[in-house]
């Protein structure tokens, strides 16, 4: 199969509406705006962010899905307008059902989220990769929600359990764990090559005045220290009150490690996580069950940076004040005054 | 150096103006926008696009240039406003040095062509490739040529000469080629490895009223072939009208090969191909001369996709009438309606 064979079969499949004024298979495609746009680019790379041995379609839709994320992070959903630009890169001797099943993952995942087919490009690689670049259009007045907004008193939420497709991750790779029924094995492993970009969460808790959000990829302690850093503040999160999903703790016993620690270190969940003002969390809460029949789950507060151990960093604590985790960052023998910092 | 010190080292330099409410660094960067955006995205492999051991700066600007260039084929240039995001593969073993030449080489290509930097991507991957989505900006009112305007009867055209980059690569395969001057070998390659997109010539001969543009990337019989497609029309080049860059035809003899065919269907050359009606030509042509200091080089001409022998496809003549090619899909023993066809 042929690069322009293959670029006409993800072509001839995309719809596209009248917000396009070119569509894709031109030197580039020309949409009409509304006076904002919010993008960005991620990209998945086969036996790093998905299996080989997994159905294509549905690695390229993880990769879809992986970029969508980042927008409704930003608040944005479903009733927003969105395109994707996606750089396919494979072998030569990649068989032509594989690629027909990475296009078709890619038009189906676009549908799936609400989004257009803007661009393509297909290139010889050593290894299949597929970089997606994720474009929405919103008008001046909408709120978005950045990772700067946290201030210290806030709440720190996320919007579901994490931690689940880590373990799903160990699951694939052959971890053998007795003590599991099939449909928690099943959950864990869904949740690691079916992510759900969370497109009602977001525009309802942007609409609800949370001050910072961010979407769990790098795992919540990395995510939640993006966000300190560039808010410049200190997180402490309580370990009894974070979410981990269900079967994450016999996974994490073969491994050795605390569920929570595991949890959080391990990334790609793709929950929200999200600082917001004490006095809104209530609206907060109640928008994202009207949005998702979900709790909004508080995790712990912001903290000043400059507070006793913080240095734009998260500190996760148990119930008895000691560490979870030795925070990046964090010195146990300096304050944060110490000659050398 | 980490995926996060990357991004930062491209963060700190990457400048970013009051477009950009929300810039490189967060979930998704924020931009004002006018009227349209226009979009596309190009990937550049290493050891396919460019080599591994050049410069990675230099590698870094092709895969930038190329992308800014399917922008300058719809007729934007260094007026508008254009950003890019870039996702960027690397093998973890990649030199410090070699990645923050990639890192620089984005971040200066940027500069250079006028885009800001608003997204970026790092990951883990077995081969080090760039994945570049550029966005450009366009109010309501601005002529943009696509790829389907071409009528019979308009004349097809060039900005410049090709096969220098083909030949180039040629050259830095290791192709001896004697009696070529250190200047002549010296231009060949910078054509391989230092495309310039036609940000000067795009909008020019937008406004002059161009009726279809591409650039020449997959070679110039291959990009007026998807002209020919997307318009439905057939072209007849003159083969003794193609211009070649200066030595093209002394790499292309070791090869024993035409130097018109060598050229035609090597690639990267990155000039404007066009079709103009025949009344615009002089417009047109005065247009570049302003806008550039360069003729615009007449080809061929657009013909009847139902003439003979012509179904959507490129012929190349030679003065003697006989065809220079076989063209993609001609059948030189059946009519357009020969049964089977």
């Amino acid at each position: 199969m042929s690069e322009f064979e293959l670029i006409g079969r993800i072509a001839g499949k995309a719809r596209s509406t009248e917000r396009f004024e070119t569509g894709i298979g031109d030197d580039a495609a020309v949409v009409r705006t509304r006076g904002r746009i919010v993008t960005s680019v991620d990209t998945a790379v086969s036996g790093v962010h998905f299996g080989p041995e997994r159905p294509a379609v549905e690695s390229a839709r993880k990769a879809v899905a992986t970029a969508i994320s980042d927008l409704a992070a930003m608040g944005l959903g479903r009733g927003d307008s969105m395109e994707i630009l996606v750089a396919l890169g494979a072998p030569p001797e990649t068989s032509t059902g594989y690629l027909e099943g990475l296009a078709d993952g890619v038009v189906e995942a676009a549908d799936e989220f609400g989004a257009e087919l803007a661009g393509g490009d297909v290139v010889s690689a050593p290894v299949v990769f597929l970089s997606v670049t994720a474009i929405g259009h919103v008008a001046e007045d909408r709120p978005l929600i950045t990772r700067s907004g946290a201030r210290p008193g806030d709440v720190v939420a996320v919007t579901g359990p994490v931690g689940g497709a880590f373990a799903g991750l160990g699951l694939l790779r052959g971890v053998e764990v007795t003590d599991l029924s099939d449909l928690t094995r099943d959950l864990l492993i869904r949740c690691q090559v079916r992510p759900e970009p969370q497109l009602a969460a977001g525009p309802a808790l942007a609409r609800a005045g949370v001050s910072a959000m961010i979407d769990v990829s790098d795992g919540l302690l990395a995510d939640l220290g993006h966000v300190a850093d560039a808010s410049r503040v200190g997180i402490r999160l309580e370990a009894e009150s974070i979410p981990v999903v269900a079967g994450v703790r016999e996974v994490s016993a073969v491994a050795g490690d605390d569920p929570v620690s595991f949890a959080v270190t391990g990334g790609e969940d793709y929950v929200l996580a999200l600082t917001v003002p004490q006095d809104r969390f209530e609206e907060a809460d109640e928008a994202l069950i009207a949005a998702t029949g979900f709790e909004l789950l508080a995790i712990g507060e912001v903290v000043q940076e400059d507070g006793p151990g913080y240095r734009g960093v998260v500190r996760i604590e148990r119930e008895d004040g000691s560490d979870l985790l030795a925070p990046p960052g964090f010195d146990h023998f300096a304050g944060p005054e110490a000659p050398g910092r």
